[in-house]
């Protein structure tokens, strides 16, 4: 009899874990489901859909359904599942229609996801809080958009409500943005960084408020406005992008671990606590590479990378997930932003003693025309001298630094081994001196 | 008395080290000298002037004299070092207009870089055999196109030939490559890859003939030709780009040991055989970190970190040199076109046994408009697994690629581990899966 595979789940964790196995195990039967319209979409390129820069919301759909037909993946869309019996390895789905259905597995990957979180705030109740986290919630502001909308409030400064405020504001709307914390991108780039960046966004016409609370949902039955900070804010737009919370309930609710960090506990190989139960992407905790502990890194290359291993051993393979980084850019208008490893905040959040190394460089010589301002700030280990983070802010090629960094980190180099490292010049591409050395001379000079 | 500090040469290494030296010792008496009529200029953007990418030769000069003055350094142009008194501890030097002189050092750095190389082909000692290794060089060849010349002819299809074909193609001329060896950039990418640039380039409309020695240098007194592979080929412009050979001369007749590869040898504080002279940049050989056996690496990044290196040291600090990788990137058209560590084929010339993983990308996702196509290939020691090479050609994000790559190499980083790094993704940014992870995944399926 051939193996069963049950995935909840068909985004970027569920397919990649569906393909996974489907490469392990040619003659397994694999079944994936979503609560959605549409499955293997990039939910990362949904605020880029709504600045105009992609042509529509149904090119991120990356696996068509010619894709399952193809890979022979049995794919339920608009399906829930409803509750898993560990005991006797059987899940219950119900489709859109109210139909239940009760699937035998051999192996099971809980790929769930993750939900954008709403602060118990007065008010919550009110109808018309937007999120943006599937294509019809980008949809629907588009929507709102094509409606006539003049001041949209996006609530939270993190990555997907800045890049939704930086889209509205691309699409002409003068776009306020309310946080909580006293800067921008907190989960990634220290103060002095985030500082540049909010600079940047203020000049390009977005209203940042940072450290004011949002305290109050105005309106009837729908949302009008908010208080923050004890200011009325009316809009005609509200998104909340306080930030996203690992969906563990159904996996709660059949007795699977659940870590510190709200996020399913996994062995190496991607495991539950449950035998031959598998978790990945938004909804798992990993391991951070540095610190050694658990962290929520709810990231599409995190996400894939989890769902291939959780494939493959789900489909009778073996393979070791190694942990993360936390390797992370995006781009604001024409500035690319990117992290990797620990910032300076967190690191001694963890304990660590550290010196930081900081450059201002350009991205090509002086003499040639074109070069873009590059900032680069990184994090050392000062007992060790080792490189535990890395922030850029730059013009362009900041993605490729950041895995550079992310390379050395993940080898342990130290920052005498990056101040001598040897790198690539061309006149129309770099510097003589890469700004990444320069950045570990400057730390090195404080650990002298 | 203050330190005497010496050096022979004045461009990349020369000025690196003499701004180093200045930082070590504060008071030291430092000189250096230069045949050329400018000093502290990028040699590496004189293609890219005569292209049309750079406004004038002028811009070139990274180290204008106020540079000299301000880090209080004695700088002489159009002097030679005549000879090198080890015992004495002495330099003659000779002006242009024929005066000599003769100083005293403490320390002494030899940064006499190296010379284009013209092969003992027969009429070799005709007139008009024009190299492209000086700003004067870049200048006569700009004045021969303002003067009207038609058909060009580049000999030699290393880095410095085709970047000298492309910007001659760019000026709108019709433009020859003549190679030996049956490929292009044989000392930069193995076959297979060079194969790609090679089509690009005659898509460009350059002429490119492989496989073609050069035979004779035809004309009376002045060159009008040459013979390649039996074949005759009129031109009003021919350029040498055989190769450059290490400025060694000065150094041999002072009784300073020569390496194998005909550079300088060095220690790693970049000391000669003899106390207290020093070398760096194109005129000495290098350690291959992969190999851990002598090569010559002329980069401009090489020279200004051993220049740095030898700077300190001869001005009474302590510094290491750790070798090189030979990290090396440029742009012909709108590709872009790098490599680290060992081609496959040095690998092999090496002893390594080893297994390769290519991968075609692109630089964004399919959804995601402009992504450009990449191109990679690693090189991987078969026994160790770890990654020893890379070749990377592709539309955008090659140099940072190439640098991630050469921290990975350092640090010997197995394809098992790049195979499951952390990487960064945003939709304008990169593609969810790491082209150099891809091709990591390729050169793993080879060594189960």
């Amino acid at each position: 009899m051939p193996r069963r595979i049950v995935i909840v789940g068909a985004h970027a964790a569920g397919v990649d874990a569906a393909a996974a196995a489907r490469k392990t195990d040619r003659t397994a039967e694999i079944t994936l489901m979503t609560k959605q319209k549409h499955a293997g979409y990039s939910p990362c390129g949904i605020p880029f859909a709504l600045g105009g820069h992609i042509p529509s919301f149904e090119k991120l759909v990356v696996f068509p359904p010619s894709f399952f037909r193809m890979m022979k993946l049995n794919l339920l869309l608009e399906t829930t599942a409803t509750n898993i019996d560990t005991k006797n390895k059987t899940v219950e789905i119900e489709d859109k229609t109210g139909k239940q259905e009760t699937l035998q597995y051999g192996s099971l990957i809980i790929a769930t996801g993750a939900y954008p979180f709403v602060p118990p705030i007065k008010g919550r109740e009110k109808q018309g809080i937007q999120v943006l986290r599937t294509i019809e919630d980008g949809k629907k502001i588009d929507q709102a958009i094509a409606n006539g909308v003049k001041a949209p409030v996006v609530m939270g400064a993190g990555l997907i409500g800045l890049e939704t405020a930086v889209a509205l504001q691309e699409r002409g709307l003068r776009t306020t943005v309310v946080e909580l914390l006293p800067q921008i991108l907190p989960a990634m780039l220290d103060a002095d960084m985030a500082k540049n960046v909010q600079e940047m966004l203020q000049e390009k016409g977005i209203n940042i408020m940072v450290s004011k609370g949002v305290e109050e949902f105005l309106g009837t039955d729908k949302v009008t406005g908010i208080i923050a900070g004890g200011e009325q804010i009316n809009s005609d737009l509200i998104i909340a992008a306080f930030g996203i919370r690992a969906n563990t309930e159904l996996a709660k609710k059949a007795g699977i671990a659940i870590g510190e960090t709200r996020g399913i506990k996994t062995s190496m190989r991607m495991e539950t606590n449950v035998k031959d139960v598998y978790a990945a992407g938004d909804c798992v905790e990993s391991i951070n590479m540095v610190t050694q502990r658990p962290t929520l890194c709810q990231l599409g290359t995190t996400a894939v990378k989890q769902a291939k291993v959780a494939g493959i051993n789900a489909a009778g393979g073996y393979a070791v997930f190694n942990g993360v980084l936390g390797s992370s850019v995006t781009k604001f208008f024409d500035t690319e932003i990117g992290v990797t490893g620990l910032t300076e905040f967190f690191a001694k959040k963890a304990g660590l003693e550290t010196v930081v190394g900081r450059i201002t460089s350009k991205t090509r010589p002086e003499y040639y025309p074109g070069g873009l301002s590059i900032k680069i700030k990184i994090v050392v280990e000062k007992e060790s001298q080792r490189l535990v983070g890395a922030q850029i802010i730059g013009g362009e090629q900041v993605t490729q630094r950041i895995n550079a960094l992310s390379f050395a980190i993940q080898k342990q180099m130290t920052v005498r081994e990056l101040a001598k490292a040897d790198t690539a010049y061309a006149p129309p591409l770099n510097e003589t001196w890469e700004p990444m050395v320069l950045a570990a001379e400057m730390a090195l000079r404080k650990l002298r």
